[in-house]
């Protein structure tokens, strides 16, 4: 019953509750009272942005009082000559996660039905639920999205859209570019596939479909958030045929890239050196936190990411409390909160000083936790 | 009629047109393969960020590689000190823009009606569009939005939103705070009134209204990218009823905010002593655009925003010409679309290397289109 009183939501918006997708470290931080000391949680990446790029941020900051170009020109045109893709085959948008938003706006609005993986990515199920589609969930199999699971549930449901990330968030896995082409090829053709390839830069090549941007029913979502170190400047783009890529235009807020964002992606992109840098970084990190998970007795799961997800062996509250007794000792780590995936703890591949720190923390926590 | 060979846009998605809110400079710069010699139609401040904000901007840089909190809790709380206000009862958001987004999607669905002037913001517009609501608009009077005219459309349409610029874009004109009291205190309760003060800082005090933000039915915007000079970072923010602003939460992009917007906005919001020097070069600017546009026959209107709009005397298509005789020799200046409206072009308040080179081709111009 709307109140006389005040201006009504729309029906829609007033369905919708007050909680938001995750709480971030910072909130963490001013509830504890005392930062972490070692931010590896989030699967940013501690090694930062290039220099060059650092280099490019501040050279960029006194121009800061002009509107970034709304078209994103050149940072578009340098992605187009990166991916070898047509320059109206890709759009620039606030991270994947504000790609995401008007990908669910475009196509998922109420009365239509969407597939994921129960347990994947939380943000995507907000913009669901924030346009009034229907969220239909697949369970994970053997710590992996079930794309067989996911075709049944399209089909079953005619679903408007399906997600799906690869590699995988939050459980690191990955599937071979040839399956994740035969699921696409699988799909009806009136169903849009989302690829969240927010970790593509840190997987093996064998992972990433060959790029063909001639499918009106598949876009791939990338990122500077990951490998490049930039989650702080919300750049993200999409790729893919070019009427769908030409449809953001219809709802996106075309003023909406910073200034600072379009100059720092140029210059990540075009220092492919430091990517490369990063990336060996992250594996040799990887590798370090699945011995540090192994000497403790723990199942380091295979990973395509930049973080590693470690089965902790028992029930979600025994994970759940490794995680906590982490935090008490300032290390920031989260974990998947799904049924079967949630018996786990996920880690961020940061730099040796933070994965120092969780290997001196580690045998003690478990140690309290057993 | 859909296409069964590809995935369908929702109904609504599917009547938006490709076209865009208004094109960038850097779009023209492209179409006419030379830069701008004055950049003064964008209404950005040329005087640009205070050297506190783009030493603060270059500090930052390095931290990228983390997201910025999604509480924007740190200038949301400076925000509400600056503003006299609780911290419950102010957002941030991607500019006034963005904000305007989320205002029109939780009030304005399919079936709903809103009241903006003709020829107010078209990027509002574009938003009514985009969430499917009705567009009423009420003409201009005497080069001010009619106050009078609006409530009476509000009232005869039951309009879920009234937008109102004060000042105004794209006129410059405003309205005294107690105009502004009576006209929100007469709205209907059921409707939300959605003040765009963008231009608020260069003002004079009595065009602002009083703070109080115990009325559920209006929400007033603000924005870093004016008088602050930070467009180019996307940084605005909402205040009003404690309930009312909480409703964004259900619908923002939470990680949207870069953390250098953030970090630039706090910076900014600290010196207020450079952001006294900017009004005051402001208002010096305006009065050499007026006194520039009287000395070539033109009638500039009073302003209390950041640029000058001048009355060229005669009808949209001369105005139109001067508009593009100044492209022709680099000076970037826009114009009021609307009937009526149309017979004036829009100059920025920029510095005095931009007005000087305005001041030498505006003679040349109009003898040109005269």
């Amino acid at each position: 019953m709307a109140d006389r009183s005040r201006p009504a939501l729309t029906e829609l918006a007033a369905s919708l509750p007050l909680t938001v997708p995750f709480v971030g470290p910072e909130a963490m931080t001013r509830a504890r009272g005392r930062p972490f000391a070692a931010r590896i949680g989030a699967n940013e990446s501690g090694f930062g942005p290039a220099p060059s790029v650092i280099a490019a941020m501040r050279e960029a900051a006194p121009d800061m009082w002009m509107y970034g170009d709304p078209e994103n020109h050149e940072l578009k045109a340098a992605l187009a000559r990166h991916l070898g893709i047509g320059f109206g085959n890709v759009s620039v948008g606030e991270g994947i996660d504000g790609l995401l938003g008007l990908s669910v706006r475009l196509y998922a609005g109420e009365g239509r039905s969407v597939v994921t993986s129960l347990g994947a990515y939380p943000t995507f199920n907000f913009h669901v639920a924030g346009f009034g589609a229907r969220l239909v969930t697949v369970p994970y199999r053997d710590d992996r999205e079930d794309l067989g699971g996911l075709l049944d549930a399209v089909r079953r449901e005619n679903a408007n859209l399906v997600y799906l990330s690869n590699p995988d968030n939050p459980m690191g896995s990955w599937w071979d570019a040839k399956e994740i082409d035969r699921f696409v090829a699988a799909v009806p053709e009136t169903t849009m596939v989302l690829l969240d390839e927010a970790y593509g830069e840190t997987a093996p090549a064998s992972a990433i479909p060959a790029i063909d941007v001639s499918r009106p029913n598949l876009l791939r979502f990338r990122t500077f958030s990951k490998a490049y170190g930039l989650a702080g400047l919300r750049c993200g783009y999409v790729f893919g045929e070019a009427a769908a890529i030409a449809d953001f235009d219809k709802v996106r807020n075309h003023y909406g890239m910073t200034r600072m964002a379009q100059a720092a992606g140029l210059a990540a992109l075009a220092d492919q050196a430091y990517l490369g840098k990063v990336v060996k970084h992250v594996a040799a990190a990887r590798d370090r936190i699945a011995a540090i998970a192994r000497a403790n007795g723990l199942t380091p799961l295979p990973s395509a990411t930049n973080f590693v997800t470690v089965d902790c062996g028992r029930d979600g509250a025994f994970a759940k409390r490794v995680l906590d007794t982490l935090l008490e000792v300032d290390i920031f780590v989260r974990k998947p909160m799904a049924p079967g995936l949630d018996r786990c703890i996920r880690i961020t591949a940061g730099p040796d000083a933070d994965i120092d720190l969780l290997e001196a923390a580690l045998p003690a926590a478990l140690a309290h936790c057993r």
